[in-house]
């Protein structure tokens, strides 16, 4: 087995271990970050990382009625030029704690007194050194360059985080289930494998996801992008419609991330326009009325809330991930050109 | 001459009027504001518009020091779980003003009694009257299906607020010669549509950008996905390197923007590492030592502040993604498969 898919394996198993040891220390910051004024929330990361905060941008938002906005890391690392921050929590997530640009986020935060929280897998890494606060990963250490059990477990961390600003224990419990389900999705590992050869040859497709799970839509296309040597290309359904659907024709493969919720009958209509566009559909979803009308259905386990449905629908997206580059007769270990910890200024 | 291409070429004119006309309004936007204890921006924007939104969040944060984010408008349309917004000045922007999900955010901002502000070609448009604040964009009517001189007009319009809230004249002297240099762009398009040919079978590529022009990768991007059938990737080239590099092999076409300023270096060395992986570049640059690098030079005219460049550096990609269209033997004016107002929700 490569060290890839041990990595995705033992996804269950980290966010158990994550849930259990994090959720008091969450708790004693959001108690603490009571007393900040918080107004907003700005999110520093890159990559795999930037794909969990756009779920926290729906989470915060949603839950915490906090708005949640995206850094621009180079106003800080290279401009010179940061913003005022008062009023923000700043929030810096990365694997490594590494990233110069995303620790000079967080350096200014502090030098601006507004607080600061690190989400990573090193609580002795710099990101870590310039937070007040710091929620650690406990994913041990991740030796595949693309990055999967750490990114399931930045998204429980901000879960975590969200459960203890509301200070609700039955979404709590909720999110002690996530683990469950995404053992349900690994058991499916052969089901994905079977459907995967099909793909062999793509080499350009889209994948769509909005609200919550528009985060799951762009780590899945990334994990494509990094593994296979393709152009995944990934969007908010809405923004699609609005300029680069037009390259849907006969047999685009769409691969749609729709998994029950508030967000299902929106992307349900959109994966139809999608067909009747031409697209082949490849759907992930818990809902056999749409895995139907796919020419792959990468099914997920019912009855899981649609804001932890991103940890667990990411899941089938990695396994396509693993399976495709195993097809292709790749190492999933050795993607061309890239390094675990990708510094950038 | 192609619709499209008029509206192209109308753009210095464009911008001179919304200048013309628009300032003094700026001005007493910008004075309002003083007293309404803005602490941080949201802008809600599709598509094109939410490139310029993009620009909106390197120029507010750096010249006014105003952190902006971009809302994420299915929280307001969708879910119905707006986040709180004191503090905040809401931006939305749309030419024609009437996507329900973008009103839906100025709506909301109204409810909450936080000052708001349409950036618009159409001041009786949904979007305008839900706004404290309207900037006309003066393009006239926007008849091709991809938009550009409403991009340009929308970029000038957040420079011309920047301006007023920083009451810079000398900015605002420096804004003025925007259509000039955008002009100078225009008298380049034979230049262009000779260096178009030898993409006519491209069917992916990059385009990568960072800082003030982050906005001009995406844009240009768009307007190739538009208008061409093909897949065009736009990323920061930060977030490039974190991952979607690894696609990058012999031939492998890679637009780059890269005008002079802050950020040209890192551009530079970045624009070399994509060659030392095989990438032909495409350089958008006024920077000869660059241009030279490329297999497709497009330059830019000389002495364009960077905070002013993206208002000129997406005009050789419009330019592009024009002849590109011709070359292929298409109809600029009538893309297939999409409409000139997308309603999403």
């Amino acid at each position: 087995m490569s060290v890839l898919e041990s990595e995705i394996r033992q996804q269950p198993q980290v966010l158990t271990t994550l849930l259990d040891e994090e959720a008091e220390n969450a708790h004693r910051i959001a108690g603490d970050l009571q007393g900040r004024q918080v107004k907003y929330v700005i999110i520093a990361a890159r990559g795999t990382s930037d794909n969990a905060a756009r779920y926290g941008q729906y989470l915060l938002g949603a839950y915490n009625r906090l708005p949640v906005g995206l850094a621009t890391p180079s106003l800080f690392s290279i401009y010179h030029e940061p913003p005022r921050l008062d009023g923000a929590l700043v929030i810096g997530i990365s694997q490594s704690g590494q990233s110069p640009d995303i620790v000079a986020v967080l350096e200014e935060a502090q030098r601006q007194g507004v607080p600061t929280l690190a989400l990573t897998n090193d609580p002795d890494s710099p990101l870590a050194k310039r937070a007040d606060y710091v929620i650690c990963l406990h994913a041990g250490q991740e030796r595949a360059v693309a990055a999967t059990k750490t990114y399931t477990a930045q998204l429980a961390a901000l879960a975590l985080l969200s459960c203890a600003l509301g200070d609700d224990p039955k979404r709590l419990a909720a999110l002690r289930r996530a683990p469950h389900a995404v053992g349900r999705v690994l058991e499916q590992g052969e089901l994905v494998a079977g459907g995967v050869v099909r793909y062999r040859y793509m080499d350009t497709c889209a994948v769509l996801g909005r609200g919550y799970n528009y985060a799951t839509a762009f780590e899945i296309a990334l994990k494509l992008e990094e593994l296979n040597y393709l152009i995944a290309e990934s969007y908010s359904s809405a923004d699609y419609m609005h300029g680069p659907i037009a390259v849907v024709g006969s047999g685009f493969p769409a691969l749609v991330v729709a998994p029950s919720g508030v967000m299902f009958d929106p992307m349900r209509e959109f994966s139809l326009e999608l067909r009747s566009r031409g697209a082949e559909l490849i759907i992930i979803s818990d809902r056999q009325e749409l895995l139907a009308e796919a020419v792959t259905p990468l099914p997920l386990p019912e009855g899981v809330p649609e804001w932890v449905s991103p940890i667990v629908a990411v899941v089938p997206g990695q396994l396509f991930a693993l399976y495709l580059t195993l097809a292709k007769g790749n190492d999933p270990d050795q993607p061309l050109g890239l390094q675990k910890v990708t510094i950038t200024r």
